[in-house]
């Protein structure tokens, strides 16, 4: 920067303001330190600039799979609540490889980005100390709890409870589950299935294991196949809550393929209020998570760790408020508009971990 | 360096050896560097070492919309052909905001990544000077051609075409289209659209402008929009060519919100091949316009681009392969299978601008 102004004959300030594009600026001036530049081969080395400034004006999203409606869609609330705020968000997909989720921790791309908004998927409860890292992180999901980081998080068993006793308040009574993850610790299927268990326990209905469908991934694929393993062993279904919307429209579609209807015969009620539930043939009925909250919450909650004003407080855990949105699947054909059920209108927790 | 060098007794080389995370440095060398570092206030500037090394390990991908389903799996299928060749891709979402497509080109964040894959959706031919960028970028989609850069595209006109044909083949004469862009220079529409038009003409059959349905995003809601407009106008209609998958989606969910029969009354196929139109009822006939070839065909580019394996190269434009995917939406409820045509079985076409 020296050589350039001393070889254009102009302050260093004058060379700053033209390579940071400030306006104002004659263009005879602008003229000489660009020719300058360009004799002396100068590079606007913007990463020294912005390590210098201590800050990048990014911050990075590491999901599991934005072929995953929820995450692609979780990617867009997460980048518009960013840009509100005059961020640009760079999203990192981990394919919920352990390796790479260990990777995000390990920060070797911080200096990207002035902070981290990570929903892990492969990570779990033994992996709590991994997420003690040194620069501005906001956690997702219900993988781990308790790591040292502020954590936004959906009320799954309370939601799932919701969803479950929407499906008794039609008097169905076999209420089979898509998506379990037998053995699974910690984690969404977990959740969502102590929430299903406790909504039959309250109703004096019995669990019956045959009613509980594994699923290893959440996708489409995966709920069509747990959805003809079921109809396949003859047990006596009446209803299925899908862990999430991707199973559930798996399951529809082999529902409508083998001539069941729904929800006559049999009602379908999702998780995660995805674009493709209002559109699909029936229309989904389904848990609307509160996903603009969550990012918004999330971006917030990183934006001020970034900025140090939370520096004083101890980790925040925010529950976002969740909905039971009623379609099609099981409130049938008639129901043309959308009845939204605010089960969960008693206001966000926040709270100390 | 040297300054930590120097305060903890040991050669540079071993402290970028700690610095590094090399393994085999004695624990008490370890500390030793460790405790200079700390006491120099010295920061590991990644940033600068990537300039030093002049290469980040990552490339760019920057798209109009994650939650269109089409480049979430886009993204999806890029990040994959990344991985394997041992790249990182870092995603940013323009909106299809014209000012945020210029600043991708302007190569504010270039320092992140090796080089770019750019998908714009707002800019166009008249912003080709623009792509002439210092950068390795390869483009893709169909607003631009003939810009200074390696471009994969696909056969928008044959596969429009082949996509009508398949409904004029089915007996059908009154092809209705959803998603035209009225007054568009250049883009996937008017390309479609183009390719509509060439298969009635080859029929003997007129095109109808009542039949033309306009939709601005290519999003569900605004194809569920456009096919009510088009039943509300009481034109005879007996299929649809809806340009994108999500159009289709959106018309048919109005169509069995009507009690409009598919395809017995109205045929349906749309164009993407995403996930969605396997599983919806009735599952869709589609275009299928080869993404993981896409995908890969860009990645491939870049890093030649980036290695300067192409420099005695003139610009490359790569046309994938295309596919009728029929389901049954075109095909009716028996066909269990899926019948694919590989109408673009010519193999991909590659050549100079």
């Amino acid at each position: 920067m020296h050589d350039v102004a001393e070889l254009a004959g102009v302050s260093i300030k004058t060379v700053s303001n033209v390579v940071n594009g400030y306006p104002h600026i004659r263009p005879i001036t602008r003229a000489k330190v660009e020719d300058a530049i360009a004799e002396l081969g100068y590079q606007v080395n913007i990463s020294a600039r912005n390590l210098r400034q201590g800050r990048t004006g990014m911050i990075g999203l590491a999901v599991p799979e934005l072929s995953l409606p929820y995450f692609a869609e979780l990617a867009d609330s997460v980048i518009r609540a960013a840009e509100a705020v005059g961020l640009t968000v760079l999203i990192e997909q981990t394919g919920a490889v352990r390796a790479r989720e260990l990777e995000v921790l390990s920060g070797q791309r911080r200096h990207l980005t002035d902070g981290l908004v990570f929903s892990p998927l492969s990570l779990g409860p033994e992996d709590t100390a991994s997420f003690a890292v040194d620069f501005p992180m906001v956690l997702l999901g219900e993988r781990v709890f308790g790591a040292p980081a502020d954590h936004v998080t959906m009320n799954n068993v309370e939601a799932a409870r919701a969803a479950t006793q929407h499906l008794i308040d039609l008097g169905r009574r076999r209420i089979a589950v898509i998506g379990a993850h037998e053995g699974e610790e910690m984690g969404s299927a977990t959740l969502r299935v102590r929430g299903y268990q406790q909504a039959l326990a309250a109703a004096g209905l019995q669990v019956d294991p045959a009613l509980i469908g594994e699923a290893g991934l959440w996708h489409r694929s995966t709920g069509a196949e747990a959805m003809r393993r079921m109809l396949d062993s003859g047990v006596e279904v009446d209803a299925v809550f899908a862990l999430n919307d991707a199973l559930a429209l798996g399951a529809l579609h082999v529902l409508h393929a083998r001539r069941v209807a729904v929800p006559e015969q049999i009602a379908v009620i999702g998780f995660d209020d995805i674009d493709d539930g209002a559109y699909s043939s029936p229309t989904l009925s389904t848990v609307s998570p509160g996903r603009e909250e969550i990012a918004r919450t999330a971006v917030d909650l990183l934006v001020a760790r970034i900025a140090g004003a939370n520096d004083a407080l101890p980790y925040q855990q925010v529950v976002s408020d969740y909905s039971i949105v009623v379609r099609e699947s099981t409130a049938g054909a008639g129901s043309t508009t959308l009845a939204v059920d605010l089960a969960g209108s008693a206001g966000s927790r926040t709270g100390a971990l």
